[in-house]
């Protein structure tokens, strides 16, 4: 079988190599199950390396998992979490956050999939009235789901709005090594120190096979969290193969090269689309997607054929196009050529 | 690092190398996420294989979540699932199916951790009475909590009686295949042929990484689940390296081949021990799991010093000893030959 | 003490008198609890009367419950249920129908409270894919929060449109007798008639002390709902008494003459309004509310002060002016001169 | 109609002439919906005068919800609640604890429906283990639903052994003016003073039409706690109708008269049962409920046709007679001279 490089999604690609080998390394004898053991150690020492030793990690299966659960640690089901109408945990997660939280999501339309405080505005009010759902979180994406990036002091302005108003800021970080990257800089500086107090940390996008971590930032969120990820089904009984990823995905700057790569070659492919006229790209490249409006459904599809990816807003005919961390320079050219070709024909 | 094989769970165990062999052959290229592959069509097929093909299947992280899901489809929150009190949804899941489900369990005190007829008619009363949580499910566990064993004739008897009462019959079959072993049948032959509704099939104590699946041996059940799995937040994106591993786990035998060794083992454990008069056996030993009373606390934690496991009942000084697909004979005679020691000393 | 009528709320209202009557002519003696009563029968054939007898019909005790439990029976918690923004199962309910259903509410920016086919386009979308809550309700309000009321064919192109894909009408009738005055139509006609699956027909805001009815028009939708209304903690013990209310509400047309009056008061206090330049009355006064910007904030206060009532959009100066059953003219005589005096000084 | 008065429930009794006095009375002109009204802050003094201004105060329409919402504020979800199996909260109100509140029962079998330190230590291991629901509250019905009354050494011991062990102690006091006649004490003497947290105050089953309060004696518990009745669909909007009710019902000693009648009409039914040697009294007649063994399911339904009442133990031929705050002596011969001619037909 062949299984072609595409440019579907990052979670369409497979497992880095140095982290394959650190599966099959970890696979030894027996360990105890459920976390209490020295590769989840080692794991979460290298996320304190990043962080600073004052917060809480715990390990779960998937993002969804990762941002329901760390959202569960700041509300009660009477509360409210405010996020972009495009966030993942609005459109794509099946409506798992109201579920298991019971919460309401206020969700705000966005030009770039960025929150700010005056977008958010909308949504403030009612605090102390019984009748509302009492605004909780503010919960943004970094990078967001259309491959844009917020700097840091757009993160600082939210963080500071939040405190201000007795709320907490949730990160979903599918994709925070990419922004790391774009930012040139390290997790902390973006996150911890500007105020962000609950972290989805993704791997499974850049080169991981499974495993997120949800970091408190704000540690006095993990208390009693060991009993909310059981019950919200997350805890993996062979854990040190989650664990065995991440030290790996941590050292050496896997995690870096990864990203460095991945946001390269959407940096190639938009730098060549934008030679196209017929083709218009819609958002920053910040990260690892690429936003364009191509010129006809039909051209699409012919496409898609060819290099699987997925529509975005079909009545516009914009199309997602994602790089990952194994996409080839060669893959980018091909594809490139291939929409040349199409709209020529 | 020394991972030494002990007696706490099967789930301390790792990975069997066929297992990790095509984790890491299906590490190639780009498939589609979140299972619109290949992997996990054939590996779909080889259950269809076993379980004929009118059933449905969802594939998803851990056992917790396949109980929980699974009892999902067949109940709405005001029905009550009927279960052993020493069963895993019971004691081992933090109130995961209530907290997800909304039912209430009721629970079943029994010798053995089976259930029968007979021990659920405490339980069975208040149909049609809307102040009662409508009973709808009996909940199983194949090879049971206590390493026992249903026959044939008694799923047949708890399956009769719960659709003659408009019932579904759940089967918890974390460890099924230690039960096939011991039956000497098919998978088939004990589940869908004599009536269970919904099986939770595991793979992970016997050998896998990671992953369960949801089988709807009663297919209606399964109908529109996929929603359920996703808001349940368990649909893997990188889906391809859970359906490779159980591919593999049904190919040539090999959950045959590591349940039969695990019980084995069991076995070979159970015989040493019974020539041993102080240590009293107190189940009988179908699977891979030897309860038993040991003269002393002190002795229990010594021997947990060189090889871990759990007290089951420490009010008697009741102890759980698991093998697994791993265990050696050369562990067994050390093992025995500490515990004689210890109790000579 | 004295209880000065003003324009808060109609539920700031008291109760009819010959509600009032019905209530101690039903404190006789016992009667089976939980609505097993004669008091019950001859309420729900008094609906039966109006709906036709193929409808299901449940009591409980308030608005929020009608709504949050009407919707249950409609939805699977993977669903979504579409509304207007200013509806009060949006925003006046504290989540309550997220923390009970667990479902998703999407909702609609609209110009005057009524959702359209056109209107909720955005969100028809995503069917059959599992990473999005499925679209299954539109719900809707009559008469709406903003004092409009829908026509007939508005309500039927919604329902017609909802059928059409596979979807579900539900209708908040908190003030559905509001909605029928101004249609001069029989509930039926402008619910069951036209396609509406589920009513709230509310009794509460037109006179009565308690109580709210959950209707079925779809009958296959109240299957099992028995169970729903107990769990959701709104099954009265001592039920007759609010059958006797709704049995009175329904005799003698009661909840027509209240509405009729409750709206003509409304009437009269717009069309009082409109001859004061300074005040902008922005919504259709089809009902029994009245919505209106004043010119100051100062003016409001001191308004509040002698007859209280809502702010509507603070940033807008516009409040909420609602009449009920027992709004006497010469309050709204004395209220418009006050407004005059006020922006006279 | 006639309402003949039985012995099936004390809520099939109706409303005490004095409340319904108090209701009409309340029913003028317009007052603040939602609880903000001086009928309520004077039904609220009532209760601080019973139990000291420390406390905090909430109504709600009826004891399943004072129930399920009580406990909401003292739980998380992966915590479970320590109950006899009698209890209403575990039979009786359809799984609206598990629903509500996503957390796990724990019942327990005892003899009378009173719990013990000892009949719980069954249930009291698992703490800090994330397996496992954390035990956080023991909840105990006063009087029980067996009729039966707790001493306040009984309660203290209780409580004293829940805060050695981190807990919390709810009171499920439906008929908790039945136990305080009994006891000869004032409410605060077996609640507050002995440890109890958070306390069900019933008044529907002593002569009241609806409504009960939610007392959080542990006052920080109820922070926070107007979001929660609210999403439980348990703020009245005519909240006045309720608070004057237990305005009256706690003016005058009127709960007291009540209960005392209501009790003493049980134990004429008892002595008088005494005397009939076929029929054998099963629990200790402690408040206003006769639970006792007739000789023949025959008889029992015959009588049931003159006096309808439930059976509680039907394998048994155990029924449950209770009185009410109208029951008349006449009654009480009536029907004991009916039983006695039934046994001797």
């Amino acid at each position: 079988m062949i299984n072609k490089r595409g440019f579907a999604s990052d979670n369409n690609s497979g497992v880095h190599p140095e982290i394959m080998k650190a599966m099959i390394d970890a696979n030894e004898g027996h360990t105890i199950a459920y976390g209490d053991d020295a590769y989840t150690e080692r794991a979460k020492q290298k996320l304190y390396d990043h962080f600073g030793d004052d917060i809480d990690i715990y390990f779960v299966f998937i993002g969804t998992a990762a941002n329901v659960l760390g959202l569960n640690a700041a509300t009660s089901s009477w509360n409210s979490v405010i996020c972009a109408e495009t966030s993942h945990i609005n459109v794509d997660e099946c409506g798992a956050p109201e579920k298991f939280n019971g919460f309401k999501l206020l969700s705000v339309e966005t030009p770039d999939g960025k929150l700010s405080v005056e977008l958010i505005q909308k949504h403030m009010h009612g605090f102390g009235f019984e009748h509302h759902s009492q605004p909780k979180v503010i919960s943004i994406t970094q990078a967001t789901e259309l491959g844009t990036v917020y700097t840091v002091d757009e993160i600082k302005a939210l963080s500071d709005f939040a405190h201000q108003n007795n709320m907490y800021v949730h990160m979903d970080g599918a994709r925070i090594a990419n922004a790391a990257v774009k930012l040139g800089l390290g997790f902390k500086e973006f996150t911890k120190d500007v105020g962000v107090d609950i972290l989805s940390f993704g791997g499974t996008k850049n080169g991981m096979m499974y495993g997120e971590a949800i970091l408190f930032l704000n540690k006095d969120l993990g208390e009693n969290f060991k009993y909310v990820r059981k019950q919200g089904m997350q805890l993996a009984s062979k854990m040190r193969f989650i664990s065995a990823q991440f030290e790996r995905y941590l050292s050496d700057d896997l995690w870096y090269r990864n990203a460095k790569h991945s946001n390269k070659m959407a940096q190639l492919l938009a730098d060549q689309i934008k030679e196209i006229p017929q083709i218009k790209i819609t958002q920053e490249v910040d990260a690892n997607g690429v936003f364009a409006i191509v010129p006809s459904r039909e051209i699409i599809e012919e496409l898609k054929m060819e290099y699987f990816f997925y529509d975005w807003d079909e009545s516009k005919n914009e199309v997602r196009w994602m790089t990952s961390f194994d996409t080839q320079e060669e893959d980018i050219h091909k594809f490139v050529d291939l929409i040349k070709k199409k709209l020529t024909t």
